[in-house]
C-alpha cells in the first residue's frame, strides 16, 4: 500500500512534493474577500484546500432546499488558481432545521442529559434519521462535484466521534443490542460469560433486557463498558463507511477522514479504521495541559505513521499558534511552529495542513489562530506562514521517503479502555502516561520507534517495548514471545497482559499473558500514591506503581529498596531463545528510564542516533537512495552535532552548529 | 434626578438623615415577640423595616385563599411606633401550592435539570402562569396597603434573578424566540449575521428552529450565548416592570427592588434597569472567598453610585457578622462592621439596612447573623448594633451630599458576558479580576473614582481607566477618544475593544476599537499560565497576560523583559489632542499598578487625597457648603493624617491620629 | 441480650470459638473449582460461608422461572464439609429482567438522573413493585432452605442503602408524604412548625404539595432535608423488616444484615436498626483517603460494639489487602492485616469474615483482594490467610468476653445529618472529623471507650465525651447533666447542643442544651479557614473553629491567645454536683487533645492502660474470670511493655517486647 499512498499524496501537491494546505471557510466572508484569499494562498504556496466541511446548512438550508451556487463559485475560483480541493461531504454537523424537526436524533449523555445544538456534532451516531439525511447530502455533493478536476481528495465528515462518540439514547441502546447479537452470534450465554454477569446478579435472560452502560449508582460491569467502547467506535466507523461507499460508487478520487490521534481523544480504535482510508490523515494540536506537549506530538506522529503502515501520511489539521479550547491558550514560542512542523515531517508526514485559512471573527473558534490572522497580511504571523511555505517547498524531495526504526512500541485502544475502566487498582496509572513515558525514554536515548498494533508482525524490530498493555489476546502475546525467541529484546512493563479480550483476569499469577516469557509470577499490586517515590537498588528512583512478585526463571536486575514492595524485584531479565524478556514493575524517573532504554538498546544491537538527547530530537527519513536527517533543537542552548550534507533549511552546506531553537534538515552525503 | 432621589431617601428616615433599616420576618415568631421587636427597634433607632418580602405563602396560603390578618397587625404595630415600612410585594418565591399545581413553571438548568421547590425563586422568569399569579398577589397587596401612611417604599420581589436568571425550559425558549424576533426585527438574515452561523453549519432557516443555548457537546455559539444573557436580564427586568406598573397605577410611594452589585452575581445588566428605579438599592455582603473582600465592597459601592447617576443610594441588605452561604462563614473582626458601613456611606449610601432583624432559628439562613442575635439583647453584637444606630444618627447631616471624582472607570455587564464566553484565550482573565485590580490601584493611590457605563458622558473626568472592556460599540469607543482629545488621560488595558456589540472581532489588528486612539497594532495574544510572572523593563512585574504588538504612533514606555512577548512593548503612550492614551498589555503587581496610576493621575492633574494608602481608605462627600472626610484605617498600625474639623465618630475635634482599625468621619473646617 | 448473642455467634463457629468466614460466589466459577474451594476452606479453617447474596438472577433468571439446582449443590457440598452457611436472601440486586420490565423501579438522584442497572442496588427502596418481587424471592429461599441444618444465619439483602439510600423519584415522594403524615399525626401545622416554613414562603396548605428535597436553585429547607434523612433510613429498615418477618415466620435461624459502620456511609441511623438484629454484623474496610485509616477502624469497631449493646459482634466483611473502589487501592503493609484483625477482635468482634473467598476475574470488583488471590494457593497472601486462620483458632477462648470501658463517647446519626446540613457556619466542621479527633485523643491516652447513643444510660461511665453533638433533645441532654451531677466528668465540644430534634436553634446563647450545665453563654461562632491555627493561653494550638463566648458560672481554663476570638475563653470548667462539665471551643492538635483527655481522665479517676500511646494500641477483653490484653504496635520501633501472662499469638509466655508492627494477645495471669 505504501507506494500507492505516496503516489496518492503526491497528487495532492501541485509540485508532487510535500502538501501545504488548509481548511477554508469562505462562507464566513463576503465574496469580495475570496479573490484576495486566492492571491494570498498563491503567495504562500498553499496547494490543497479543504472546503464544505461544515457545509450542510449552507448547501441545504432547509428541508428539501439545495443551494450550491456559492460552492460552485468557490470551487471555480480555486480551480482557476490551480489549487486542489479536499472536498468535505458536508455532514460534520446537521443543519439546524434537521435537529429542530427531529429532536430525537440529539445525543444523550451518560446521565441522561440531552445535548443540544449550538455547538457541533449534535447527533446520535446510530440514528437512522441522521444517517438517511446525511446520505442524501453526500450523494448530492458527489453527484455534483465527483468529476470535477480540482477535487483531489474526499473528506468524509470531520473528526468523527470527537464529541458524540458515546451516546446513551434509546436508539443507541437498540443499536448496541444489535451489535451484541452479532458479536456474540445471538448466543446470550456467551455474552453472560464474556461480561461475567454472575457478579452482582447481572445475568441476562434476554438480549432485549440489555442497556447501554448509563450512569449507575455504583461501579458498573467492566465487560459491558468495554463492549460499549468497541460498539461506539464501530458506529462511528459505520458512518464513515456509509459515506465512503456513496463516494466510491460515484468517484475515483481517494477518500479519507481526519483522525484525532492526540492526548484527549480515546474513543475511536483507529487500528480498525485505518484499512478503510485511502490516505491516513491526522489532526494534531499541542496540548498545553500536558507536562510535555511536544513529546506527545512525537508520539502521536509515530502512532499516525503506524496507522499508515509506515507509509507517509497527511497532517490534516494543526495550528500556527494558539488554539481556543484549552484553559490557557498559549502562543507558540519563537520558532516553535517550525519545530513542530519539522517533527511531523520527520516522523512521516508528507503534507501539512492548517485549521484554518483565515481567522474567524465569529463563532466558537474565533480566537483560534489561522494562516491569515485577525491582523491580516501585514503581520509577523503571516510572514512566518510564507516562510513555512517556502521551507515545505524546498523539502519537496523528502516526499515518499520513509522512517526506518529498529524499535517498536505496542499500542492498543482496547487496552486503553480496559486499563482505565472503573474499579481499577490505581487512578494514578493512565495509559497515555505510561506510553508517553516509554516513548520519551526512547526518544531521549536517540532510538527511533515505530508504534504498532498488538498482533502486528514484529520481524525486523530488535527492541520491543510493551508499556502497560493491559488487555491482550493469547495470540497477540505469542507474537511477542516469538520475536524474543528470534532474538529481540522486549521490555514489558507493569499492568501488561493482565486481562484477555473479555477483560477477564488471567489467574495463576500476573502478568498472565507474559508470565512464562518473563519468568516471573506476580501476586499483588502495590500502587503508590501521588507524590510518592521509591528507590531501586540500582540507584534509580521511580513512582506510580510497585508490585509484589517473584522470579521463577529470571534474573533480578534491580530490586525495590523501599516502599510497599521493598526487598522484592523491580526489574528482571530472562533470556529466552535468542533474545531477552525484561519486566519493569514501576515507572522510573525520566532519566532513569532513558538509561534503561539505552542499556536495552545496546543489548539488542540497536544503535542510537548520535547527538540525540532529551532536548535534541533527531529522526532520519530515507528511501533506497537518499536520506534526510531532521535535527530539532528544542533547548535553550546551541548544540554541536556531526552533520555532513546539505541543509535544506538554510539551503547551504550543513555545519555542525544547531542553534538553540533551530531546525536542521540535512540531505546526507551518501 | 439626583436631588429628587435624595428627597425620596430622606422620607425613609425618621429624622430626614441617614436611613437605618432591616428586613423583618415577624411571621417566623410568635406574636408575643412582636412588641419586644418594636421596643428594640426603637432602642437602636431602626427607622425603616422591610416586610412581606417572602409573604406569598402567608397571605395566600392556598389557591384563592387570602389572609392579611397578620400583616395588618404588623403594619399597625410598626406604624404606631413611627417606623416606616418598605413593603414587599410578596412575590419573591411562589407558595408551595402554586408549584405543586403547576410544576411546568419550575426553572430548568442548562443540562435539563428541573429545579425543585425547597429553596427560593423556584420559577421560570418567563412563565406566564407565574406572572399571572404574581400579578394578582401584587394587586391585592397594593390595593390593601397602597394608601397606608406607614408605607414609604415598595420593594418589588427580592433579588430578582439571584438564582433563576438563566432558565432553559421550553417556555424560556419560546420567549427567547420572541425576544429575538423583536431584536432583529423579524429579519432572520440579520440574526444569522449577528451570530456568525455560517460557522459549524448553524445557519437558521426559521426563527422556530432556534433554541436556548442549553448544554451542548462542544463549545457553543458565542453570539447565541451573549444574546441569551441579554434576553435573560430583560426577562427579569420585565418581571420588575410588570409589578412596578401595577404599583404605580395604585400608589404614589416610590418603587424599587434590591440590586445585587457584588462579586458573584453577573446575570443582570443593571445599566438597563437603573432608570426604572425610584431609588437605587443594593444588597452587599463581604465575600470571604475573594482575596480582598473589602476592596470588592468599595468597588461595588462605587458602581452602585454609578447606577444612581452619582446620587445617594440605599444599602438595602448587609450583615452585622457572618453569613451562612459561603464555605467558611467568618465572623467580622473587631470594628470591621463599622469600617464596612463607613465605606458604604463614604461612597454614597444614604441608608444602611440589614438582613435581618432577628436571627432565624429555622430555615436555610438560621446561621446568618442579624441585628438581634440568637443570644438576644444581652450580647456584644446587640450592643454594637445600638452603637451603630447612634453613629448613623450622628451622621444624619451627611445625607444628600455627594462623592466628587475626577477619575472614572468604565464597567459593562455586556463586556463581562463577552469576555468570559466560551472558547476564550485564557480562563485566567476574569472581568472582575481586571476591574478589581484597576479599582484597587486607584484606591491605593488615593484617587476617588466613579464607575460609569460605556457611552456615558465623560466630561469632567481627567483620568479614565478602561480595564478589559472587551465588547464596546464604535460609538462608545468614540466617546473615550473625544475625552482624550479634550484633555483627559485614558488608560486602556488588554482585551479592551476586541469585539463589537455582536461579539464580532474587529480585524486589522487588536484592539480594533482603540487601535487608532492608542497608536498600536497588536497581532497576537500571549496569555500567561497561573503563577507565571513577567518582568517589564521599568522594573515592574506582571502576570495573567502578555501580548505581541507594535506601536504605529505611540511611545513605548515599558517593554516586556521576558516571557512570551519578550522584547515587545508592554506599556505605551500616545498623545492625542490635548490628552494622552495609554495602553497596558498586562496586569502589573498591585504596587506597580498603584505607581502607574499615580503617574497617570499626576499627568492628568488629578490630585490624590493626602494620606490615602492601601490600608487607609479615604473618601470625601460634600455639597456646595459642607464636606465630610471618611477615613478608614483597615491596617494593624495607627496612622497619623492631617485632619482639620470635627470628628462625627468621636463627636470631638479631629486629631490626626487614626488608630489601627478605626474610622474617622471628619466634618471639615471650611 | 449479650449472653444470648454470644451464644448465637458461638453456633456460627465450628468449635464454638471465633468465627472465621467469607463471602462465597461459586456461581462465578466452573463447578470443577468447587471441591477445590472446599478443600482450601478446610485448610484455612473457614467455618462460615455467606452465599446467595447476589443470587437473584441465578435462582430466578427470568420472570416466574426458578432454578435452585446450583444452590442445592453448593449447600450440599458445604454441609458435607461441615461448613456453616450464612444464607443470603438473594435480594441485594434485582435481576436484569425485573428492571427491564419495570424501569419505574429505578432510583432517581437529587438532580433527576435515573440510575441505570449495570452496577448494583438499582432500585427505589420505596418501590412496591420491587418489594413484592423481593418478597417472593425471600419466601422461595426460606421455604427451600429454612430447615437445612447447615443454614446458621440469615443474611438479609446486602449493605442495605449503600448506594440507593436517597431516592428522589415520585414513588419515593409519595412514600415520604405518607411517612410525614404518620410522623406529624396528619397535622400539617405541626409539620409547618417543625420545618419553619414561614421562611422563604414555604408554608404548606396540603400534605399533597410536599415533595422530596430534590435539587433546588438555592439552599434548601434544612428541616425537610433532616426528615428526608430519617425517612430514608426508615425505608431501608422497612426493607429489612419485611424480609426478616418472612424469614422468622418460617425459620428459627438468627437473622441479620451487614451494617456499614465506616467513614463514607452516613445515611442509615443504625441506632434505630440495632434492635431488629439477632446478631450485629458490620462491614469494614480501611479507607485510605483518610489521614488515619486505622484510627477510623478503631472508632468504627467501638461504635459497632455500641450498636451491639456491648456484646460481641461479627465483622461480616473486610479485605485481606487492597480494595478496588478507592482512587488508590493500596496493598496492606507487612503485618497490617493481622494488626487490623487484632484491633477488631480487641474491640469486641467474635468473628472475622472476608469479602470474598476467591478473587473474581470479572465484574466490577475483580481487583478486590480475596482469601484466595488471583495467583492462587501458592502465594504469600494465601499463606498469610492460613496463618490468620490458625491465630483465630488459638483465640477461640476469647469468644464471649467483653470490653470494659469507663469512658463513653456520644454519637448520633441525626446529629451527623444536622451538623452537615446546607448553609452551615463552616464546611470545615465535619461530624466524623470531630468524632475521630476525640476518639484518637482517648485512644492515644490509653482510655478505652464505649460509643453510645444520646439518651443512653451513662451509669458507670466516669468520663463522657460529647463531640459536636449538634442535635440533641432536652431529655437526652438531661441524661448527661445527671451523669455529671452524679460524679462524671463530661467534655462537651463546640457545636454541641445547638439545635433540638426539629433542627431548631435554641436561643438565649449557645450551646442551648448545655448552657446551664457548662455555665457559659456563647454569642457568636468564629470558624477558622483551612490551614489557620490559633494559640491557646495554655500553650496548645488548635484549628477548625473558635467562638466568642463568656462564662456565667465556669472557670476559664484556657483562653484564645490569638485568632478571631482572641482574649475570650477557649476551654472552661464548671463543677456541677459531684462532677465537672468542661467546654472546648476549638479542635486542639492531636497531642494537645491527648493531653487534655489525660488530664480529664485523671480528674475522673479513669486509669489509662499502661503503655498505650499513639502508636501502641492496647485494649482489654475479659469476663468474670479471664482477661486478654490486646497489644498492637502500629509503629516503626520495637516497644517494651510490662506484660504478664501467655501470648496467644506466639503461643509462649509473654515477654515485654512488642516488636515494630507486631501484635501480642496476652492471656493475663490472674
Amino acid at each position: 500500500m505504501a507506494a500507492a499512498v505516496s503516489d496518492r499524496i503526491a497528487t495532492l501537491s501541485a509540485g508532487g512534493g510535500l502538501v501545504f494546505g488548509c481548511d477554508y471557510n469562505p462562507e464566513q466572508w463576503d465574496r469580495s474577500v475570496w479573490p484576495e484569499d486566492v492571491r494570498l494562498m498563491q503567495q504562500a504556496g498553499v496547494g490543497l484546500v479543504a472546503i464544505n466541511i461544515f457545509g450542510w446548512s449552507s448547501i441545504n438550508p432547509s428541508r428539501g432546499v439545495w443551494d450550491f451556487s456559492a460552492l460552485d463559485e468557490i470551487i471555480g475560483l480555486l480551480h482557476a488558481a490551480g489549487i486542489r480541493i479536499n472536498l468535505g461531504t458536508g455532514t460534520a454537523s446537521p443543519a439546524p432545521w434537521l435537529t429542530a424537526a427531529h429532536p430525537e436524533i440529539l445525543p444523550v449523555g451518560e446521565d441522561g442529559t440531552v445535548f443540544h445544538p449550538g455547538g457541533r456534532q449534535a447527533y446520535c451516531p446510530s440514528s437512522p434519521i441522521f444517517r438517511d439525511y446525511a446520505a442524501e447530502v453526500v450523494t448530492r455533493v458527489v453527484e455534483r462535484y465527483g468529476d470535477h478536476p480540482a477535487v483531489s481528495l474526499w473528506h468524509v465528515s470531520n473528526e468523527l466521534g470527537c464529541h458524540n462518540a458515546l451516546c446513551y439514547c434509546t436508539t443507541s441502546a437498540a443499536a448496541f443490542r444489535g451489535w451484541l447479537r452479532e458479536r456474540y452470534d445471538d448466543d446470550l450465554d456467551a455474552l453472560n460469560r464474556a461480561w461475567g454477569t454472575t457478579f452482582w446478579s447481572q445475568r441476562y435472560s434476554s438480549f432485549d433486557d440489555i442497556d447501554v452502560p448509563a450512569q449507575a449508582l455504583s461501579l458498573r460491569n467492566p465487560g459491558q463498558i468495554l463492549d460499549f467502547h468497541r460498539f461506539s467506535s464501530d458506529e462511528q466507523l459505520a458512518l464513515y463507511r456509509a459515506e465512503a461507499a456513496i463516494l466510491r460508487e460515484r468517484s475515483d478520487v481517494p477518500v479519507t477522514t481526519n483522525f484525532m490521534v492526540t492526548a484527549h481523544i480515546r474513543n475511536l480504535d483507529y487500528w480498525t479504521w485505518a484499512g478503510d482510508m485511502d490516505v491516513i490523515a491526522n489532526d494534531h494540536y499541542l496540548d498545553r495541559r500536558l507536562d510535555d506537549p511536544r513529546g506527545e506530538l512525537s508520539f502521536a506522529a509515530d502512532l499516525t505513521r503506524g496507522l499508515a503502515g509506515g507509509a507517509p501520511w497527511l497532517l490534516m489539521e494543526t495550528s500556527t499558534g494558539a488554539v481556543n479550547w484549552q484553559p490557557y491558550n498559549l502562543a507558540k514560542a519563537p520558532g516553535e511552529l517550525r519545530r513542530n512542523i519539522a517533527a511531523h515531517v520527520a516522523r512521516g508526514a508528507d503534507g501539512i495542513c492548517f485549521f484554518q485559512w483565515r481567522a474567524s471573527t465569529q463563532g466558537a473558534e474565533k480566537y483560534h489562530t489561522a494562516l491569515v490572522p485577525h491582523a491580516g497580511e501585514d503581520s509577523d504571523q503571516w510572514r512566518e506562514v510564507v516562510e513555512l511555505g517556502g521551507l515545505l517547498d524546498r523539502l519537496g524531495e523528502v516526499a515518499g521517503t520513509r522512517v526506518e526504526a529498529d524499535a517498536a512500541v505496542l499500542f492498543s485502544w482496547e487496552s486503553w479502555w480496559a486499563i482505565e475502566n472503573e474499579g481499577r487498582p490505581s487512578e494514578g496509572v493512565t495509559y497515555l502516561g505510561q506510553l508517553h513515558a516509554a516513548h520519551a525514554a526512547l526518544s531521549d536515548a536517540g532510538i527511533t520507534t515505530d508504534v504498532v498494533r498488538p498482533g502486528a508482525d514484529l520481524d525486523g524490530y530488535r527492541l520491543i517495548v510493551v508499556p502497560a498493555l493491559h488487555l491482550i489476546t493469547d495470540d497477540e502475546a505469542a507474537v511477542i514471545a516469538r520475536a524474543v525467541e528470534n532474538g529481540a529484546v522486549a521490555l514489558i512493563t507493569f499492568q501488561s497482559g493482565i486481562v484477555d479480550e473479555q477483560d477477564r483476569v488471567r489467574t495463576g499469577g500476573y502478568p498472565g499473558a507474559f508470565r512464562d516469557l518473563l519468568g516471573i509470577r506476580s501476586e499483588e499490586f502495590a500502587p503508590l500514591v501521588p507524590g510518592q517515590t521509591v528507590a531501586l537498588t540500582d540507584g534509580s528512583t521511580a513512582s506510580v506503581w510497585s508490585e509484589r512478585f517473584k522470579t521463577t526463571d529470571a534474573e533480578v536486575v534491580a530490586a525495590f529498596a523501599d516502599g510497599p514492595a521493598a526487598g522484592g524485584p523491580a526489574l528482571t531479565r530472562r533470556t529466552a531463545g535468542a533474545g531477552e524478556a525484561w519486566f519493569l514493575a514501576t515507572q522510573p524517573s525520566r532519566d532513569d528510564y532513558r538509561a534503561l532504554i539505552a542499556r536495552l538498546a545496546e543489548t539488542a544491537g540497536v544503535a542510537p542516533i548520535p547527538g540525540a538527547t532529551r532536548e535534541i530530537e533527531i529522526v532520519r527519513r530515507s528511501n533506497g537512495t537518499d536520506s534526510y536527517l531532521f535535527v530539532i533543537n528544542h533547548g535553550d542552548s546551541d548544540a554541536e552535532i556531526s552533520l555532513v550534507g546539505h541543509d535544506l533549511v538554510t539551503d547551504a552546506p550543513a555545519t555542525g552548529l544547531v542553534p538553540a531553537g533551530a531546525v536542521r534538515i540535512i540531505k546526507e552525503d551518501v
